[in-house]
């Protein structure tokens, strides 16, 4: 395998579920909404619309909305994502997209030491969060990325790297 | 803005549509689904499944199925990326994971120097390559993913880096 310091950020990215108390900071948000923006969709036609959270008392309204509330309690930093419907050209393709936004996002926040967590689960309320944050209602929740930097150690960050497939399931065909 | 390898890959990660002889490599190929293995997915399903085309004979079939084929006709390599439905836990949330999954496929093809372009109106002739790859019944075409060694200059390669909207229209509130 070939490595660098790119594919690292890749092979290393987990889910970090603690936080310390220290700020995400304005410009590592920026960055992460950078690194978002600059993802591929069909047509370029990017769907991708963000509300990033900062507000201690946003955090913990939306975090009424989950199961998994200790992390955005324990978050400094959010960023919800969003499917504009309006601009929409194929709903799973620009699904997709929304895929590879958020995961630029997971990636970025990697690479400069910030931990990330992708909550899915929140959308069983997504109308409620959608509420919560305001947006128009042409906007679809698509997911939640909870954000903070990480304590020391993985396990005072709750990091969960669990394990992957081998390649050998993965791959079903070679030509 | 915070800059170093890892953003800098995904802020300048492009389509490329045309590429050299150079074949990309068994290693480069399998770093590339190295980097897919590791993308997230709800519950850790990882509903990805990929076949890896480096013969010119399959590439040039599958090509047939696009009206992009000049891409696949041009490049060495491609990998397509399929859905395992009988591993499906939420349609929506598998069908973003794949979208990370390919996501990491270009991050990484951008950070070793190949060349890549994500083609997705071949899914309009998505059962005919199923057929062509050979694929179980239960795999459903998500997106073909061309590679290549690019040429020296981007003007050679067609290389789009498609302009982007502002990060005031895409981010739509802040708490």
């Amino acid at each position: 395998m070939k490595l660098n310091e790119t594919i690292k950020s890749i092979l290393e990215r987990k889910s970090v579920r603690r936080y310390t108390d220290e700020p995400v900071g304005e410009e590592t948000l920026s960055t992460l909404v950078e690194a978002a923006r600059w993802a591929p969709s069909g047509l370029n036609n990017q769907p991708w619309r963000f509300v990033t959270i900062e507000s201690r008392e946003k955090l913990d309204e939306v975090a009424g909305f989950t199961k998994y509330a200790k992390i955005l309690n324990n978050s400094t930093a959010a960023i919800g994502v969003f499917l504009d419907t309006s601009t929409i050209y194929h709903r799973e393709k620009d699904i997709q997209s929304i895929g590879a936004a958020i995961e630029n996002i997971l990636i970025a926040a990697e690479a400069l030491g910030v931990g990330a967590c992708w909550l899915g689960e929140i959308l069983n309320r997504r109308e409620e969060v959608e509420k919560a944050l305001e947006v128009a209602p042409t906007l679809e929740l698509m997911a939640v990325i909870a954000l903070g930097h990480p304590p020391e150690t993985d396990e005072g960050s709750n990091a969960a790297r669990k394990g992957r497939l081998p390649s050998e399931t993965l791959i079903v065909g070679k030509f």
